[in-house]
């Protein structure tokens, strides 16, 4: 490994600490940008300190944003009675891809998980609950773990009191998964047979 | 898609842009970058940059170098009469690991493939002659490919005549797999070439 001069070792390092990436899917990605086009190269480095520097969250459902509000709230054309409660922005793009949404979303931040010290003040359970003003239903999607399931019942009791109506995704997810691995049309589905808890 | 903002939208396409990298992986990794800290984003901006910037290739045998000439080049107490050619430097790496080699390095570029139009010019064969002064023997050391192969016996038409020794890697069974798992033409050239224990 000495033979490697050291910006190389560098960008492999900071590569290998992405998710997924190993040591050897690291050393090929290096290896790859050091042959590869000074634009591509340029792009990549740049488009990695744009994301940075030009997004932000958005002020009403604090999903990734542009601007002060995100394009989904700012959209007149959807459902803005309907809240869908997610854990990150990353979900919003998953359902997003189904079309059976056309409410706004609001993102959480993460789920109750006492072992990693999330409490529910740690979530943006506050800023839901300011949200709540002629709202009609607030569906729950969050992951089917423990944790979530937990979430989605804590949200519930703080919820229905305020006299809107709470449902969630059906059982159509496979308990033990992740959001991100679950296919289109299941989620679809799931959006479709949400039911009251 | 539109839900996204456009500076993570380039990111996740420059990202879908690396090898072995998918849409779904280019938008975990864009995701976990918008979500890192500061300084493990800028890290990796600068890492890019820098590895274009600073990595060149070696005068001598066109490994990757920060210096005129590679450490491996450098290094007084390597063999500077056998010589391991290879493909691209992510080999030198690979043999480096195997602690058996303490010669040089030629780094061909590539092997010929008419197909690709890559013909001997294409490829650093002239720099290899410019360097047998000295030389007890030189190593092809390159992928048992079709193209691989005729590569190599081109080389070695060259290099024969100029009274140098030609070796190449020994072909056979990989260590460590099963007998069933290899293809036929790996066995035959294995019998073939079958050594007494």
């Amino acid at each position: 490994m000495q033979a490697l001069p050291s910006p190389l070792q560098q960008l492999i390092n900071s590569l290998a600490r992405l998710p997924g990436i190993g040591r050897k899917t690291a050393t090929r990605l290096a290896f790859h940008l050091l042959n590869s086009s000074d634009e591509e190269s340029k792009e990549l480095s740049e488009a990695i300190t744009r994301v940075k520097h030009e997004v932000r969250l958005c002020n009403n459902c604090f999903n990734f944003s542009e601007l002060e509000l995100c394009t989904i709230c700012n959209d007149k054309n959807r459902n803005a009675a309907v809240i869908c409660v997610v854990e990150d922005s990353q979900n919003i793009l998953m359902l997003e891809k189904t079309n059976e949404f056309r409410g706004l979303y609001h993102v959480l931040g993460g789920v109750i998980s006492p072992l990693d010290g999330i409490g529910p003040e740690e979530l943006r359970i506050k800023e839901l609950l300011g949200r709540l003003e002629n709202i009609d239903e607030i569906i729950l999607a969050l992951t089917p773990s423990t944790e979530g399931e937990a979430t989605s019942i804590y949200l519930a009791r703080l919820l229905k009191p305020q006299g809107v109506k709470v449902t969630r995704l059906a059982r159509g997810i496979p308990l033990g998964s992740s959001l991100e691995f679950v296919d289109e049309v299941t989620l679809g589905k799931a959006l479709q047979t949400r039911n009251e808890i």
